[in-house]
């Protein structure tokens, strides 16, 4: 009998790109697709996405994309791996319908072949049996996948949360964990998110309470909600509020517009008849029988709350009477953006309310603890989240009695071979993220990165000489265009001089017989380079054109 | 009799820069003289300093800088402004100790009269006398003042705390505050960073008991601690957890060795003899018997814990059993850096420490409630926070008593004037931030800043044509070079491309009989652009140049 190969293509050591395959003999199944938003370090970057060399590499081997639920950073890069990799995908009826959205936009609808799956329906891809089971997250229709070949079963649990009392739908069905864990499980893929975290998440619908209050206490004010589009319980729970306060309700925000759509197709959120009013009918109605409800809750700058904050939102203007919540915690990363949505919003009178109207989707220490009891696998290997978040999970098993050496912390690109008898990380396949920049896919790699984060410190100038052919006589130049550099009309004296030092090297050059155009470059480049950095410590690009006529 | 003037000129909206004026009829005084720290807007940006014109348009009022504690955001402007307004400076020992070493380092310690100012003390300024009050902070010797002129008593409380066992010196001087209430105060300028915080912030020694604890559960293991240089308390209690467990102390990082060092020659540290071991002896004692206490507890990727983290420390390795505490809490904006941080530490193996080991120098709702109590100000003008956070001691206040018509949120450049009768905001002085960048002060402007993101978003593509003289005939070119666009070398027929549109358009200029060289400057520019976003969704700057022969 062959072994089991885990192996991850992403996720690890950040939030995104989640991609994980697992490997049996002659099949391949990716379990989610997803991809990461820039860094600060990826200047004009529009997304990241997973490199799948290895599973381009083994096409014939690949039966399908086992998706957990449908956040971005879980299907998000299926329409560029999809164009290389065109295999059948299975999901819930919700990341089936997000799904479905993302590959019309791009018309890419055609391609590949989607198949809804049940709670509790297992699709066979392979060798594989793939079983489907009800979790709890921040986005309806979250699964766990238990993925059995013929080596055993291991346990996937996607991105998920134990609530007790969901919006939508079922508990999490911990009998079937249960189950699982009574028959054997050999490994648990689990989600490290709050494994830094004490205790149990809280239940969504704590948070429909506390809206609710905010909404009795605030009877007078019109309100404002931004919170995650894809939460579609989050929203759900402010129409309900609305509905008993007898408010109206305007959506605001392109993606809060295009998931509520979808969940609504598919009859997941329930928006009472009469309800709806547009972005222009708000003014018709009272303030205090109105709520908007919109995206922006992490500060994005073209989002629909930023340009209210901003003054710059083309149909809704902030009044000092409005009430406005931020039903979402910072991203990390985004704190500052978050801020200055917030002072922008009081400035302008409004009461902003952002402290404890959210709760996680993801589980806490007690709510691992308890899937780890349930389904007591032989190898833990904890998946989704950043190193210390995965290490915090490595703690937790290992407390609850998993040897070390049956703990694996991988990083991408490692093959973690098991069976019953052993494990152990025997290769490393290609990995990495790929830049999506505009149309470009791939194009913009950390040479370019680079260069545009030199020139985002200390701007370029551009030296353009021309000379003649044969004589190599100077005929026109240099002259010199800077851009981020300094305010060129305030510093004509320092770009004089620069200019000066451009033809001091050149007439040295030629006085010294110098006519390689490379070697005049060079020291173009290295005597403007010195003059800069003596005369005010700066090391701007230098671009030394030659041009010969 | 006159009105009293007081006109913020920096440290609202956001954190840093902060400096006040205080006017009244020929005399100024200035309250702190801070930089801030670039935003991520602003790159290549060192630090960002206020505009003085207010005050250089008025020099011969200013009497002097009055300066409340050491701290960057309070000092760091000082040379720079010095250079135009040279005016006495009053400061506290340690605060006047760290200013003196920031203008030894830059030659310009016989620039400014400086003078020390003790706790109780009084100093005359033109009609102003200023008060120093002792109050507690993150860094010792941090005063509030009572600011007198013939209008009233102004109380400015400068960064505090309510710290009833503070680790050097004694308690905030409640009594004095309550006195001047009693007295009958005009206006409080209380800080407002914690005012969103409920509570009392705990007292530093509560930091060193944890510490302690820290020390005695890890009693195997090297133990290296990140935290504030400037916060010598915290270092203090370091070292004696240290001394008290028997260890020796190393110290790194620049700007630790440096206040260290001004903290030791004002007799502010306690380091008993035989202590103090060099980097380089570390490794001479067991892994055991040693602390090293550095900087870098933000992230900041040239100090000596990231450095560490990321193996490229030249005296210091990390070890699977090392002990690596953070006793600091990330600055907004610096999440992802102190994460990197901790995830880089923790694939190392070792043990990273980093929550609960701080606590805030900022007053709490009920510390600002406590003072505003003492002080019973007619006016109250919240200093030192963003918006939101001046808005809720705004909150705070009404809650206590001043009526709203008395409490004032200032912008920068408000000239607030007011005397027992009334208080208005009458008047707006230019303000503003100044960029520094290298040596270059201010010469850096919101264009340049445009130009950096723009380089940075889609790099740059430059154009260049050679064109003889008289005929407008073109002699060379169009030669195309980038940067921070793509990967020349796997771009090479995307290039080619683009060349040959800018040849089309110069042909087609000439066919149409244009010579207006910054017409076909335009033309190139708006056709490949057009070329080039139709083609890959990308916006690079482009710059076309042509040259004469």
């Amino acid at each position: 009998m062959g072994k089991l190969k885990i192996i991850p293509l992403g996720g690890l050591d950040q939030i995104g790109m989640n991609i994980t395959a697992f490997e049996y003999e002659d099949d391949i199944i990716v379990v989610d697709c997803g991809l990461a938003f820039p860094g600060d370090d990826m200047p004009g970057i529009d997304l990241v996405i997973p490199d799948v060399t290895y599973l381009e590499d083994n096409i014939e081997k690949v039966r399908g994309f086992f998706i957990t639920h449908g956040h971005e950073d879980h299907i998000g890069a299926l329409p560029y791996v999809l164009r290389r990799i065109n295999v059948p995908i299975y999901g819930t009826r919700l990341t089936m319908a997000l799904i479905d959205g993302k590959l019309e936009e791009l018309g890419m609808e055609s391609m590949a072949k989607r198949k809804i799956v049940r709670y509790g329906m297992t699709v066979t891809a392979g060798s594989f049996k793939v079983e489907y089971i009800r979790t709890n997250h921040s986005i309806a229709d979250s699964a766990a996948f238990a993925i059995t070949c013929p080596v055993g079963t291991v346990v996937h649990t996607g991105d998920f949360k134990v609530d007790y009392t969901p919006v939508f739908g079922d508990p999490i069905n911990l009998a079937r964990f249960a189950e699982l864990g009574e028959k054997g499980v050999l490994a648990l893929c689990c989600d490290s998110t709050n494994a830094l975290r004490e205790g149990f998440t809280m239940s969504e619908r704590t948070v429909g309470k506390t809206i609710q209050s905010i909404f009795d206490e605030n009877a007078n004010s019109r309100i404002i909600v931004a919170t995650f589009a894809s939460n579609v319980d989050r929203v759900q729970q402010i129409i309900n509020a609305a509905v008993r306060s007898g408010r109206k309700v305007a959506i605001d925000g392109r993606s809060m517009i295009r998931v509520l759509g979808t969940a609504s197709d598919v009859g997941y959120i329930d928006i009472p008849e009469g309800t709806l009013i547009t972005l222009e009918e708000l003014n018709n109605y009272p303030r205090e029988k109105v709520v908007l409800i919109t995206t922006g809750s992490q500060g994005e700058t073209m989002a629909s709350l930023p340009r209210m904050a901003a003054s710059i939102h083309r149909k809704v203007s902030i009044d000092p009477s409005d009430v406005i919540i931020l039903s979402s915690t910072p991203i990390p990363g985004n704190e500052k953006a978050v801020s200055k949505v917030i002072n922008d919003l009081t400035a302008q009178g409004a009461k902003v309310i952002y402290q404890d109207v959210h709760v996680s989707g993801h589980a806490c220490q007690e709510e691992i603890k308890l899937i780890y009891s349930l389904v007591k696998p032989k190898y833990a290997v904890p998946l989704h989240g950043e190193y210390r978040h995965r290490t915090a999970q490595a703690g937790i098993a290992a407390d609850l009695g998993i040897p070390r050496e049956n703990i694996f912390l991988l990083e991408a690109g490692d093959v973690l071979e098991l069976d019953e008898e052993s494990a152990y990380v025997v290769d490393k396949v290609p990995n990495g993220r790929i830049l999506v920049d505009g149309l470009g896919v791939g194009d913009v790699g950390n040479i370019v990165l680079r260069d545009r984060q030199l020139l985002a410190q200390n701007g370029i100038i551009i030296l353009v000489s021309v000379f003649e052919h044969g004589s190599g006589k100077l005929v026109a130049g240099p002259d010199i265009v800077t851009r981020g550099f300094v305010y060129v009309r305030e510093s004509e004296e320092l770009v004089d001089e620069a200019r000066e030092v451009a033809y001091t090297t050149i007439s040295s050059c030629q006085s010294r017989g110098i006519t390689d155009w490379s070697k005049i470059k060079t020291e173009m480049k290295d005597d403007l380079s010195e003059f800069l950095w003596k005369r005010m410590r700066r090391s701007p690009m230098i671009i030394p054109i030659i041009m010969e006529v």
